[in-house]
């Protein structure tokens, strides 16, 4: 049988998703709460893996199981051995070809920055500081020039080994909220480190540092130097997946 | 000199604000941090003590001070010295005579709860999650029977030596904001443990469990007993500390 599991976590004391020999791992830690319920050895296939430090409140995973426990029952289980920064919010039955990473149809991520003088205490675990003023008016314009089908491959950190760079966005919108800022993307897929470039460089954007056509010509020249940098983990989150 | 900061920190991983032998408290914390800025031993005044684990966002501290370092700019040096879990958002020179707790006229506390079917990881650290359903509109029409000089005796901790339970309350607002729901009270001062066991109390209201005739009982018959439990101390924020 097929499960698929709902996932929240707050990644701060996390290596990220996926497993490692020596480091505690968001993969890893549910794997062994499967195990301590069902006795089951199981590998957990995550939508996508998610960084050191990055957050989800929608990460979704699947796995195969011969367990007796109903599988909507399933996280209240998992739930009592889970630690409180990672919990199941839901566990459904799915079809038995279902697979959270390939059956992905789009992703929603959010990248949330705040702005004040000093460090906050009380947003630092989830959001990064903007120094300085910034023009949101103008992020929000040139949020919509990466909306549809382009190479992002200006928008990938190298290292990363895939067949292509071409992905949709369906929607980039950036949201004020007091004195929060938010970048909601969603896509089909998303490259290596390809969210926190982005919120990179609207930031940039919006701080008069770069000018909005940077973006065109980072997805038109293709050539990875035109990037804005990789910021933060922390202020990166996983909102939900989507499938058919 | 007498230099008066306002600080916001997350209390989580420290033992409250009074200075304590053996475990970090925010107290400790910022004399230790003004030692190694101004090598000056002083002993800083709050407006109050917070407890174990709560939050403050406005808390207000004063000192004597010797040091050449302008008012207006200490908490620069702080900062450079404090963790990121407590950070000085403003300091100032005050009137000699200023003294952070005894000179403070009106506090404001914020506590929250978030509804949810199961403990959601992002919303641990600063709120805690209620079960089942919760009438606000019962909570906000019950805070109001709170507002004005009452004896507060029965939202006393027990243990608390004070001359007198007698308080003023300003404002006490219930506010919902999608799955969160605050509760602000204002006053002149609290006792031990008064907003924790005043949002326990509504948050029985709100959930059935308590009539809201219970609040005029309590500050009738000021029997401690009949008080609600005092809640966890996360969900709560010392949000501002206003003077004259």
């Amino acid at each position: 049988m097929k499960v698929k599991l709902t996932i929240s976590y707050d990644g701060t004391n996390y290596c990220g998703w996926q497993r490692q020999s020596d480091k505690p791992t968001i993969q890893q830690t549910i794997e062994e709460a499967i195990f301590e319920c069902s006795k089951e050895e199981v590998r957990i296939c995550g939508s996508g893996r998610t960084d050191s430090g990055v957050h989800a409140l929608g990460q979704v995973a699947s796995f195969e199981t011969n367990s007796t426990i109903p599988p909507e029952n399933f996280y209240k289980a998992l739930n009592i051995v889970l630690p409180n920064d990672i919990k199941i919010l839901k566990s459904e039955r799915a079809e038995d070809n279902f697979n959270a990473c390939r059956s992905a149809k789009k992703k929603t991520y959010c990248y949330t920055f705040y702005t004040a003088d000093t460090i906050m205490p009380l947003y630092e675990r989830y959001a990064v500081k903007i120094d300085g003023k910034v023009d949101v008016d103008k992020m929000k314009k040139a949020s919509k020039l990466l909306v549809g089908e382009h190479d992002f491959k200006c928008f990938c950190a190298s290292g990363s080994s895939t067949l292509t760079t071409v992905r949709t966005l369906y929607d980039v919108s950036v949201v004020q909220e007091n004195d929060l800022i938010k970048i909601y993307v969603t896509g089909n897929g998303f490259l290596y480190n390809m969210v926190r470039i982005i919120a990179g460089t609207l930031l940039f954007i919006g701080q008069g540092k770069l000018d909005e056509k940077v973006l065109t010509e980072m997805l038109e020249k293709k050539d990875r130097k035109l990037g804005g940098k990789t910021i933060s983990s922390k202020g990166l989150c996983l909102v939900k997946v989507d499938y058919e």
